[in-house]
Parts: C-alpha cells; structure tokens; sequence
C-alpha cells in the first residue's frame, strides 16, 4: 500500500504531503466533496466520521465531527476559498479544540501518464508553533490512517 | 503620523505588519467591517475603491474591485473564516489578476493602555515565492496609504 510522503522543514510554517492513490482524478475528487463519501475515510481510524456541513462551492462552509470509542467528539471547521473541480481545493482548517489557530490548506489534484491521482496536500500554519503542533499531534500517523481508507474505498468505486 | 512596522524575514512565507491607530478599538474594527467606511480608507491613494461585496460573518465572502485614474480595474477577493468583533478577523486574500495564489490573513486587534489600537496583521503565504512577490510589488507602500486614510477617517469618525 502506497505510503504518505511528509515534508515539514525545520523553522518553516509548511506541511506537505503527497500521497497517489489508484483512481483517475474526478473520482478521486469526488470524494473530497461529496460527503457520503467523506463520511467513509475522512479522521481516524479508531473514530466515525460525521458531516455536519459541507456546501461544496466557493465561500461554502464544512464542518465534521469525529467521535470516538468512547463518546468524546472532536470538530473540525473551515471555509473553502475555492474548489476548482477536479484539480483543486483551497480551504480553511480549524480544529475547535484548539480554537483561534487556523491554517490554509490547498489541495491540488494531478493525473499521473498512467492514469493514477497524486494528492499534494499543502498546509501553511499562522506560526511555526502552530506547525510543530500538528505534527506532534501524530498528524502523520492520522493522515495515513486517513488516506488507507481512501484508497480502499476508491477500490470499490472503480 | 505613525508608519506601519513591516517584519518579513528572509526564507518565510509570513510578513506582518503592525500599526497604532488613536481611536479606541470598536471604532477601528467597525472600519473593517462595514463597507461604508471601508470604500473610504482601502487600497491605494490613486484609485477608488468599490465594495463589491461585505459579507462580515463567518463563512461570508468579501470582494473589493480598485479603479485606477484610467479606468482599470483590480478585484481581490476571499472569504471570511471567523470574525470576532471588535478582537479578530481571519480570513483569506486572492488577487484576481494571479488567480491561484491565496494567502491566509489574521488582523488582531488590541486595546492600548492609552486608549488607542494596536493592529497586527499576519499573512501567512502559500510559499516563500508567493510572500517575496507581495513585498515586491509594493505591499509595504500600499498598506501605508491605505492605512494613512484610515488614520484620517478615524479622525472624522471620533
């Protein structure tokens, strides 16, 4: 199974990673945005995932929720500045937990010559704190756990 | 009259700008806010601006159209992600003429003991190219414009 790439340099601000997943790109996009999909692979493993809100448009709001084993929920919210079907996602990112500390994440959307998608997930963070506090979170491992769901989904919707 | 302190250090994809501005905070913020005031005092001294559109809540999206003396026009444009009257606004920032290019954007307001404002405006870019471009297209000389005429509209407004 494909394997996350994570690039974080020392001091800066930025979080990239980039991932391919075995699907063509509007599928892969579609998943993004459609939130019966989303509900399927978005957070962590051990949690269910539900979509609050999600208006996939430019200026539209997404808010999910995670909960976990034992009741606790975990929200997440933010803006998309622009979705530009199938290529790419422009958003906000919030953890409610947390509040006060928002991030822009840009999602672009390639195809690869043999017809596979290769996500670059770019997040820039208000301090370099902020960054290095996500990635102490485990937000690698959260990511992984993530993204094996897509692709495992993205198996059956071929 | 006070000048705005520019901090942008080499190789990071932040600037911040700070000012102090002798009008007490709920006035400043309301400046931001309401598109009256904000046709008055944003952008560059040699062009009108137009408040396209001033949606000031959470999840609203903004658009402010420059005319130039000769009739050229300069959109931006972004969404709001939090508004929290009169402390903090986050949104993001778009210029239409470089489409793709979008930087997230914090305006913190603080009271001073004195009675004035204190603003503190962080950008955070999407890449260090990104932040350099924006301080050599003049940046630096434009937020001091924009907000010398804020200074003065706040004078009118006390």
């Amino acid at each position: 199974m494909a394997k996350a790439e994570v690039t974080a340099e020392p001091g800066k601000q930025e979080i990239v990673i980039t991932r391919i997943f075995n699907a063509p790109r509007e599928l892969v996009f579609k998943t993004f945005t459609d939130a019966k999909h989303l509900a399927k692979w978005w957070g962590q493993d051990t949690a269910t995932t539900t979509i609050d809100q999600l208006e996939a448009s430019d200026g539209g709001k997404w808010r999910f929720v995670q909960t976990a084993p034992d009741g606790s929920e975990y929200a997440f919210r933010g803006v998309f500045h622009s979705i530009k079907a199938p290529e790419q996602i422009v958003q906000t990112f919030e953890f409610e937990g947390m509040p006060g500390h928002v991030l822009l994440e840009t999602m672009t959307f390639e195809s690869t010559p043999d017809g596979k998608t290769r996500i670059i997930d770019s997040s820039v963070f208000q301090s370099v704190a902020d960054r290095d506090g996500m990635l102490q979170s485990g937000m690698e491992d959260g990511a992984n756990q993530s993204w094996n769901r897509l692709d495992a989904l993205l198996d059956t919707l071929k």
